[in-house]
């Protein structure tokens, strides 16, 4: 048994035992080399009750420890005395200094000296800038391509505080009981659609925004009238997708009827060179997709819907592109900027079909976002949740009867 | 270059070149160690001609050339020259002669002088043996578990035809187009439950009978209701499960509201071991599920709709089985006869979401059969097309959504 | 808030939050309709220490309770208070009483008056049968099918008492540390190979048995060679497989050369017809496959090495098998009691391609016994751990180069 | 039946029986909703011979008809009298003329009046622009992106010749046999991984480079250490990848150790944000991950290997990318440009655990270079042939095995 020197205790509140995060915490603590005690544990005696844990982290140097501290955050887990807020200037730009704290997807408070500040939102991998506007402290979360040299970076775990959204401390959401299950295609699916349906009606009360995600096989599958009918119903405020989704809507819809590559009539999806590429050079000659639906040369599908409806659309390139589409960001990160700016106000994300932007949004949206994952492929499911979205759940399905069958609830012919 | 002593010349027509069947063909001869050689082939100069095709085929010795014979008519090619048909007795029990005939899944046909005359059913990897019925002979298929020491078993490949079933020789089935693509999940999966639904409806018009082989998913996704009404509305004919699907159907209708396991809310499906085995303790206690049906033990679920309307179920176990239930088949051979017996007059066969007895249906099943198998595990489908189940095509997708649909349009509620 | 009448109070000792034990029987409770209190829980400290929970479980009526408590019993979870055993007699031939005791695959003790008596072995889903011995009371394990009317059946969950293996209780196990983390195909996959290595040996040392399960990829792989280089050093016991695995492996013995489909060119793999039942009805011809080994028909491949080392094997039938074999058990049930009889003294079980057989094994198999599922579908090893197989440890790898590499380990060529 | 007033004839050699290509031809023809007439063809008689066929091809109208022209040359189908090209030039910057000739990757000749002329590359879904070189034509391969306003491009399908790659106009490489039937996990694995091993030593015998592309599974399946030795022993002579695989390597590099997250003991990988996040900044202070490696910082790992051993490598990113590290393309199209830059003498290609850069690499390579893909999953080697990549052949198998046993045939310690 190494002696560890360092040590700190940190709090950690909620559905403790259901919910598997204590377990969670003290792995982590274990897997960074660190080691634990449990100072006191008051579980819920009942069900309904929360627990409250106390754990003392011990590291054997102080570097390590902080590391330990910011990554049990995680999960929520805080530091009981958090002391204050420690910045260091960036070296240059797009770098953020050696030992900045990483940020975590949770709603995230600074201490700089007595006071709790907000930082502006909540994004995982980044750093936090402070700031000064209207003569008061703001902080900023940043991603390390952004930051310029000389700005201020919170460095090591002192005085910052990260707050689980309430439904996922308590482990349970009402509506969504069944998704706190593991991901399975074993589940009765008809009901998980009708459940999604009610929370999708929810987050458009409450006056907030559904963000989409897709992939191409949202098309492949049939799902485009679907997926154009729930657009026209307002269930569709932006969507996120790639050059491909895009490009293969397009196709469709110019070449569809007039080439015998007849999705109408179930023969088949080519695999083709020639058709996409000749959509995207069309596309092209009219500057954009906007200017296509303008021009009346492009009068059908999903992205001719999105600008018909007036609403927003962010595509982002990839390496495997052809073109692409004059409306695709081919720098990755700009992509991600446009992105970001879209995340304001969404209250839902859904994503079909895509493993490439659904991690790509995981990783830039607040756990606070409920966030729901359909894919005919478990594999998309199993890695979004991996890679650190918590909040992700899953549902292994057929795209083409899910959208059928979420228009039919949301959007009825 | 090997020079191959023994020829004979195969003649294969249909749709040749759209189809593959010929590079299968050539394929199969060069696997087996032969040779051939094209002696003519008639293109069909338009997609609507057939094509016809004379191969000559090669091997070092009688005994391989036989046996590239047989294997080549899996494809429906045909000696030009069969010769009259050979018999030999079966040795002992359960044992055919060295040099047996193994049989195909296509209609066949014997010459033991001049006639051909019809064998009663296609089933491969079976033994045909002549016997005399009314002062006639007649020729049966028989698996090697059946044949009796003595029976006049055809051996070699002389004097037997086999006859591909015009819609697969074709390569085009009119409805059922779609298919005849490979097995993907990106198809529009609403336009192919509308089309099966559609040649279901044409297969009872025609007086014949529709046979379904179903695995447990069918009560885990939720989908039993939809099945329900399917059997009651005349749909589901006859019925091949194993343990599993009736033992979850049976432990959902006798403990699914009484203890909290509830599908309806959709909380998830335990893997326990208790509630499985009690069920089937009280099946086995009455007698069997129809006798707990009568007795009122059993009110609900797919296996109560089977009794209730009257249409038989074959339940052929397997070594994971607990229990099982009374009515299954613990010896397999038995199970596979059982199932036999209900072939006749079957004119489609949709399997759902189960590997084994998909592929255990396939095996006895002749290829004028249509075959539909769907499950959301792709490898299903390609393992059973690569048993031999040529006329069989796959769904990739969700089983829940897939009977729900199919249910709306059959037997709408 | 329903109130319980009834209430008992269970306990549970070892690792519970790192294993997550302790968060699993109280969902159970839940799951199942009841609701708990945790009357006490002495966490470990350190992360060494052992961690001891007493709660409280209710129940709407003393059935459920019962219930209940045999389900948690699963995990370890013994009543504090647990009175002595009931028992009544079984009401006809392979049936048991209705409230039967249903086993855990735990090691199980019951009390009839004051003493603790052990069962003879461990299997889940079954039933306790009291007898006498010797003047004295003895407790067997027997699986439904199995009981016989009027034997006295051990009934509600009074008197019942389960052990966790320690290692489980643990929650780590020193030399596989790798496989407690969840099923990946992204492990060190050829240091899992030397840690399967290393344990084989010291089980051998122990002078236990190791059991195989395999499936007919180990022919198709091309890991034949492999394997019977383990056969030959002595490192495979027993072998549980189908019909599949023993005749793909004898098709190759007979026809392997001499017919041009030559797994050792790498040409692919046929799946036809004609080969398989050929070598079936030439193995039935010799009575058994000892017997061809003997006559000199079969003279190489795995089942020769296993009847050459004079190794016992199980092979148990399914509805999809051809043939079958002679030494095949066609009849599930008798089968599954030829592989019980082979289970005493087996220290290690590895189950590599094969999901029915493995899903059986694990079935009957004690949870002492460390088992390792091989495959490279995910799907086999997720399904395996379902079934409440909590000690399988799932390797997702290539079986022909894991074989490769375990034989390059433990029988250098 | 339409009567199609436009026709012209097309020709197409090789082993058309064998490989099925005359088969993609028809169905290609008919899918675009022209039709056919087989006007000749001459088969080989003996396996060895080629075939030769004309077949007449007509459609409504003249447009369509240049369409299926060029569609079928992508099976190098190549029109009896191709008459002479026609340029356009492109109306903007990054557009192609509407009818502009839309590349194959094979080897393409262009004839302005009456000679044919070589271009200078091989790569789909691109256009041909003409120009003067020292006062000749030069014909150049140039994506949609890269085109300028009033270049002059090929239009329509008059003029232009494609050339299929002998060993795939054979339809049999000799020591690749293996892989030409399908893709499969039941393959003799060690075989195929001895014959990629030869094929590589051929490879660099003949003066041509090694291109492999990777994605982050050869760190998480521990092949790392297997990989670097290939890097040294000269094997890999050019690495693309994305900023994952990158990092993942780097992160393992400088955190392996000292952080307990320890891949050398197999005690799991982890998913955190912070350890990446944190490496990725580390190499953008040093400036780049050459400048890391010479400042001492990086001191090993695959891209240690690469920097040292003076071999370029293509990172590429991702819109899911964290960072990324500096050395990352984060404009897609120019990440496309560094690819295209390095196939120069490639005479192989690998691609390895990544579904996404082994598409975009599949997209520009050459039909002409042999390409093998390597994954766990069935999937990514399956689109990358449904995408046009028909000289990709797959092998699905475990990478942490694979790359091991590659590195001991290649570079045994």
């Amino acid at each position: 048994m190494i002696t560890h020197a360092h040590a700190t205790t940190v709090a950690l509140t909620g559905h403790l035992m259901d919910t598997g995060i204590l377990a969670r915490v003290l792995d982590d603590v274990l897997e960074y080399g660190g080691d634990y005690r449990i100072e006191q544990l008051d579980l819920g005696r009942q069900h309904e009750d929360e627990s409250r844990a106390l754990i003392q982290v011990r590291a054997e140097d102080a570097e390590l420890l902080d590391r330990i501290v910011m990554r049990v955050q995680v999960h929520g887990a805080n530091p009981v005395d958090p002391g204050t807020a420690i910045t260091r200037p960036a070296p240059v730009d797009g770098v953020f200094p050696e030992d900045f704290y990483s940020t975590t997807n949770l709603d995230t408070f600074v201490r700089l000296d007595r006071d709790w500040l907000t930082v502006d939102r909540a994004e995982m991998d980044c750093g936090l800038v402070v700031e000064e506007r209207d003569g008061r402290p703001f902080i900023r979360n940043v991603p390390v391509s952004d930051v310029r040299a000389g700005e201020a970076v919170v460095c090591g775990a002192h005085g910052v505080r990260v707050q689980m959204p309430p439904a996922v401390a308590r482990g349970e959401e009402e509506n969504f009981g069944f998704m706190s299950s593991a991901v399975s295609s074993e589940k009765p699916q008809a009901l998980l659609v009708r459940q999604i349906a009610e929370r999708m009606r929810e987050v458009k009360a409450e006056g907030k925004r559904i963000l989409w995600v897709g992939g191409p096989a949202v098309v492949h599958t049939g799902a485009s009238p679907a997926m154009v009918r729930l657009v026209r119903a307002g269930y569709v405020d932006v969507l996120f997708a790639g050059n491909a989704l895009a490009t293969h809507d397009i196709e469709s819809a110019l070449f569809g009827t007039s080439l015998g590559v007849d999705l109408a009539k179930g023969s088949g999806v080519p695999h083709g060179h020639e058709h996409h590429i000749r959509a995207i050079n069309t596309i092209r000659a009219a500057g954009s997709i906007a200017a296509a639906v303008e021009s009346g040369i492009l009068t059908g599908g999903v992205m001719h819907a999105m600008v018909e409806a007036g609403k927003p659309f962010v595509l982002v390139g990839s390496v495997r592109d052809d073109g692409p589409l004059p409306d695709v960001y081919t720098d990755v990160i700009e992509g991600q900027r446009a992105m970001r700016a879209q995340l304001p106000d969404v209250g839902f994300a859904i994503m079909v079909a895509t493993m490439l932007h659904s991690i790509a949004t995981g990783n830039i949206l607040p756990a606070a976002v409920p966030l729901v994952s359909v894919d005919i492929n478990p594999a998309t499911v199993t890695k979004l949740a991996d890679r650190g979205s918590a909040q992700a759940m899953g549902i292994i399905t057929d795209i083409g009867l899910f959208l059928e069958q979420l228009a039919r609830e949301l959007a009825p012919e």
